[in-house]
């Protein structure tokens, strides 16, 4: 293990983080992981994140944040009006902008404190939709502005930034992650199992048929 | 009052921030201020805070943040060699890397569910001393990564970036707003009165001093 190259993963327990927890032990000596509990309507994702570190002996830390429900919560409450005049209307009242943002920001204040300039984000700008903290050039903005804010040199890495969630499950495959996508269910219906038929059972195995890579997760 | 032109100020209670909120009245049509409960030494500032807002009929939002607290806590309980290691070494346990970077942000995502774009900030360069994100360059490759995080335009206005505490004196004696100086009271002591004598203190005469004001704080 070398211990002079870590990096910390932003971790939450889903398909994409996963591998990229996986890609990060296999380019970095030494690696931890951060989740953040920030009210998200996928608690088992938690658990999940709490299985799969576990299983991989790292180190997780979970951060508490309440920010996000705060101000969600205090702009709707507190001036309907200018939440409809808002750009891009028509958000769900759970929608939070910023969230990638604020998430490696919190993420590099840590890594800062043990030394550690790697981060690590299953950001993925094939996904973008909405979320313009997705994508590429804001990555690299927010990578300069850290480096700025502390002084300190941090390098973002986002192994799936341009990769489909078919590249997504070969990528998995050849880092020989696969059988630990079991534990990753992340199905809206929130069952023990995953049904196999909600918008994010259908992208997972529309991404596990395309690449030809069977899905380990059970299904009911 | 033109409403279409609003602005939020990150807003301490101290010296600086109530001169750049004074500042922003006289510059947008409507303000609106938010504080940070971060385990702040100076506990006495959010009183102060809520005083001068209330005279000033500026809505004001407090923050709870214990974010800081628990990352430098756990750097320091947990991975002493780390922190021993960390560039600047030598800071002291309650030092934060990136504090102006996650308030700002904060104030951006709540500015974005609001439809406002300016950000209003006592951020001074001339105080920059081992804080990294007191400079004019971090505020700008912020306010980028900012507008690029929420595909929104934000800018931030530093109003006091490259001023001397003289010149911060003498602005708020031209904004008209010197007596309310009088409630920003962040002497280390932390008695009903100044003390006059510890670092904090002392700068601020010398400020008043250097700008031939007189400072409206009831000292010991």
């Amino acid at each position: 293990m070398n211990k002079k190259n870590p990096a910390i993963v932003v971790f939450s327990g889903g398909q994409d983080s996963t591998t990229c927890l996986v890609w990060a032990l296999r380019n970095f000596g030494e690696v931890r992981a951060i989740t953040f509990d920030y009210g998200q309507r996928h608690k088992r994702e938690l658990g999940c994140a709490r299985k799969i570190a576990k299983k991989l002996s790292v180190p997780l830390k979970v951060i508490k944040m309440d920010m996000f429900s705060k101000l969600t919560k205090n702009a709707l409450t507190d001036r309907k009006q200018a939440i409809t005049k808002q750009e891009g209307g028509g958000l769900p009242s759970t929608f939070v902008p910023g969230r990638n943002h604020v998430f490696l920001s919190t993420v590099a204040i840590y890594a800062y404190q043990l030394g550690i300039h790697n981060l690590v984000a299953g950001i993925c700008q094939t996904d973008y939709s909405g979320y313009p903290d997705c994508r590429d050039k804001f990555v690299k903005s927010l990578e300069k502005t850290l480096s700025l804010a502390m002084d300190y040199e941090f390098k973002i890495h986002a192994p799936l930034m341009f990769l489909t969630k078919k590249e997504t499950v070969k990528l998995m495959k050849k880092l020989g992650g696969i059988e630990l996508l079991k534990l990753t269910n992340t199905c809206y219906e929130g069952g023990g199992k995953a049904c196999g038929k909600c918008p994010a059972c259908e992208l997972r195995l529309k991404g596990f048929s395309e690449a030809g890579v069977a899905d380990p997760l059970t299904y009911i």
